[in-house]
């Protein structure tokens, strides 16, 4: 599989990237998640993307009940993980309302937890998990210098931020933010007009896209027939599946953007790995565009 | 009271604004003005902040009335006036509609206007009230430099302006322009999320934020009985008042935002620069987003 | 007539510039287009605007049946085309699906083509005629150096980009993009406000102007009753008519955008170059912008 460059000689990514959203749904066993993660390795799949909040905060836990059987998986892998939602859950018994926290002792505590839950000393990327109205960035440069110094911490980043949020936090830091994480799909396609992506892409960053295939909705909604029946007959064009075509949307854009597969099932990500293969004509991807926004490009 | 410096050894004001937008409506004699700026003064705050348009074009007259009796009280104060806007009304008998004028001749008209108005000899900041898609930004830079040169106005700035007018004026400009006079509040919340507040926080540049209370909105319409009920529920918490919190969710940004207080009521005004002293939870912060915003944030 | 320089010592182009969008439409002989280039030059119209798309791929070959019949008009005028968008017709007979096409090698392709059709050696200008999802900004600009290493075009620039596309390519470019052609008219004034005007303005780029007479919506169509009443007013206290009006409103613009008149009729076009003559005061142009928007200025 295509692996994208991050930071010169320190770190790359798989283009696809297992995403652990609904790890606690899956009800692996240890030894059932320690296959799953070898069978993604086996598909060049390296990239393991997780976050504090998944599964009310016990995600990272599962995984890092895993990794600690299979110690050996840590070097063959990379961890993003996230931080600054906080909602109330039997994890957090002293939250009492939903809030972000882009605090800095509150970054720093959430990353010592992250590594205590997944079993690790160190994450390849931490990333602000949504833009908080209340960041004091400098407070972020601040803790995120105090990661990095100590080795709990290799790279940062953001996800969901807008042009103006990321270029705010980014002039406050020595080193750069090096990806924000986008939702990216037909069905939200805001971040191809809004200029996140341009931007990204003049400062040679490369997005991680989270719900690539819509959340499902692509598939059932009536709301997208019009979508899923274009999708549909180009995919058959391409003698490929749905998921694909949803997937190799994203994949054409000149951000090379990476896609979080979120499925917990070893065919649906063969297959969906192998929509890298994919190469859309120009005119099957402004089909799907024009077929997802409903109306012809100008 | 908290001062916040705009400029390095130059010019501070104070975290609180006095607004005189409707002086004229208070119906106040030169001896009970005098007395409220007083009031403000052993309350902390020395900035007001004026505009030749307000009352219109009556309202710096009526303070410089009180100035004319009162000339000691000019340098316990800071004076912020704005020029830009005209329409018709008896004391522009010239003017025939409304419009902006950004012209360098008008700007340096108005603002020795202002100064006669206002009885005194300088301005310690100076707005361009409201963006002027015919603005030329280099008869608005002539402008200030004049201005400057001269001793009648110290420092400039902006009212209302997008980050694209701000930083189209800024690169025309040998000083930074030190604030951008933001309309801020709980139910007008856009500056959050356009860009505008992660652009001036960027650039270290602090707001200065009209109409925090919503202009009463908040305390009486159905439309904002949710957020009303909600932000009474937090005031209780905090046993303050509702003002208080409308004011209190202003000052939590991290931009400090400097509110304008509009009222003319002493005990008011008090009760209003005692919010300064409240710091929110940001669990309560967010749920009077969610509450006027009608959503959960994601 | 006024003339614009867009690059100094290199290239100006005149304030109002004659559109060929119609060309196909207009019916015209190779001679009587000819005389139309010559009445518009002796007007000062020496600046024409083409598309390898306009009438279906076939306009700039009836330009260029003209060229080829007067060369000696060739250094006379300046030439701009635009590539980029394709769709399924007569003269495209492989393309199968509307779309955009950014890529290098069609890029100079495509510019080969137009200058075979319009029976010239070079462009004054080129554009990218949409902005294009699937631009990759590197190779954009890989193809723009080709071009003008072997004099084929001359500069570069775009159309209906929004500023974070322009900023992305103008970022991997050596010379300055020198335009960016937007649609700018009463009913179409957001660019005023979107900050694309603002952008052009503080990087001293002119725009070129398209519809700013609002595609002849605004003479007849029931939706903007209220905006050609109020325009009709004006235009009598002018003592001109409702097209003048309507270009005076993009001209009084501070960015000094350059207006492409549509028309084929040269009363018309003698009538709207006489627009540049014609001063608005600012009450009117507000008087104009509030009945287009159906709100009052703030």
């Amino acid at each position: 599989m295509q692996r994208i460059q991050l930071v010169k000689d320190e770190l790359s990514f798989s283009r696809c990237i297992q995403g652990y959203w609904r790890l606690n749904e899956w009800q692996m066993s240890v030894a059932e998640l320690q296959a799953f993660v070898e069978h993604g390795l086996e598909r060049g799949i390296t990239t393991t993307d997780h976050a504090d909040v998944y599964g009310a905060f016990t995600e990272e836990g599962l995984f890092g009940r895993m990794l600690k059987q299979a110690p050996h998986l840590r070097e063959q892998i990379e961890m993003v993980s996230k931080c600054g939602i906080l909602f109330p859950c039997e994890a957090q018994p002293d939250v009492t309302g939903v809030h972000y926290n882009s605090g800095g002792d509150y970054i720093i505590r959430a990353a010592e937890r992250s590594l205590r839950e997944l079993n690790t000393d160190y994450l390849d990327l931490l990333l602000i998990h949504r833009p908080d109205p209340l960041m004091d960035a400098d407070e972020v440069a601040q803790a995120f210098n105090t990661l990095k110094a100590s080795g709990k911490v290799r790279h940062f980043g953001v996800s969901n931020f807008s042009v103006a949020q990321f270029a705010l936090l980014q002039s406050r830091l020595d080193e750069p933010l090096i990806t924000n994480q986008l939702e990216i799909s037909l069905i939200h396609s805001e971040p191809l007009f809004d200029g996140s992506l341009d931007y990204l892409q003049q400062h040679r960053i490369n997005p991680m896209a989270w719900s690539c295939l819509g959340g499902g909705k692509v598939f059932h909604d009536f709301q997208y027939k019009a979508l899923r029946e274009a999708a549909m007959d180009i995919a058959q064009h391409y003698n490929a599946e749905l998921d694909q075509i949803l997937l190799a949307f994203v994949l054409a854009l000149p951000c090379n953007a990476m896609p979080i597969l979120g499925s917990g099932n070893t065919q649906r990500i063969a297959r969906q790995v192998d929509a890298t293969k994919l190469q859309l004509e120009r005119q099957h991807w402004f089909a799907l565009l024009e077929a997802a926004r409903g109306m012809p490009v100008p």
